[in-house]
């Protein structure tokens, strides 16, 4: 049963500046002022309900430029292949993106938000609100493996092709 | 074509001590040091090199159980209906949750995990690394809505079966 397809719809569209891979932020960290919309389709309007009072919201999305999966890749911040569920590469069995973004304002269906690391036309499939004490961990707890020398770099790190179609 | 869907097929499965919603924690923060298991199908384990050394990880799945889609919902920690996008309840348009969990070990395609708020049964669509650089946003700018007064509740808050079929 587990093995079956799932499927989704999406309930919206990503617009951003960055219209190709190449160039792209990596993390809405490095996106930094950024700004864009999220153009939530009119049927979903309402779901839209109390989110403006949250400074941040979580996006999840279709890579949609992600045709192909690999099990290993090398990410943009290393040069040593590495198990692609431990990297956030696009490249994955199931392309699903996920950002923390701010949230500036709405209007109507449209959202106006900004540290934006998605490629403009990215299907949305959901909206959460960023709640820290579900979403943090202390940071005295983490480890975070390969990255540990690295995770600093991803403001000055763009993307290239290696990903896109 | 944004309205197209999109079709995911599960990399494995999560494993819990919650066989049914009602009396799940409805965080992971509510969840604390309760253990489980993640399945990841043996075709995808290659891709979970490298993961052992992140103390966190995000979990993405599929939330099987959520049979209705209400655009505004009673969450568990509130009595007012409010939009689905301002909640993290299960009955989405698209139907995926999010957790941090911790990672205990990984004995081949077995990841043992703790702090644990997901159904027993769960597919999982994706694993990614928890990355504090990436995923989380200082703490002075955030506005978290409804939940500012109810969020700390998290930890005594169980699911019903409002959610569930």
């Amino acid at each position: 049963m587990t093995a079956n397809r799932i499927s989704y719809t999406p309930i919206g569209v990503i617009r951003s500046p960055f219209k190709v891979a190449e160039g792209t932020p990596i993390q809405p960290a490095a996106g930094k002022g950024i700004r864009g919309t999220v153009e939530v389709f009119p049927a979903h309007a309402r779901g839209l309900k109390d989110l403006v009072r949250f400074s941040h919201i979580i996006l999840v999305y279709h890579f949609h430029l992600s045709t192909k999966s690999s099990l290993q890749v090398r990410p943009f911040m290393d040069d040593k292949l590495r198990g692609v569920f431990a990297t956030r590469a696009p490249s994955r069995p199931n392309p699903i993106g996920m950002s923390v973004v701010r949230l500036i304002r709405r209007k109507r269906n449209i959202l106006h938000i900004q540290d934006l690391d998605i490629i403009d036309g990215t299907p949305l499939l959901d909206i959460k609100p960023y709640v820290p004490e579900f979403d943090h961990r202390k940071k005295a707890m983490y480890r975070i493996g390969w990255l540990k020398k690295r995770a600093h770099h991803v403001t000055s790190t763009k993307a290239d092709r290696r990903f896109a179609r």
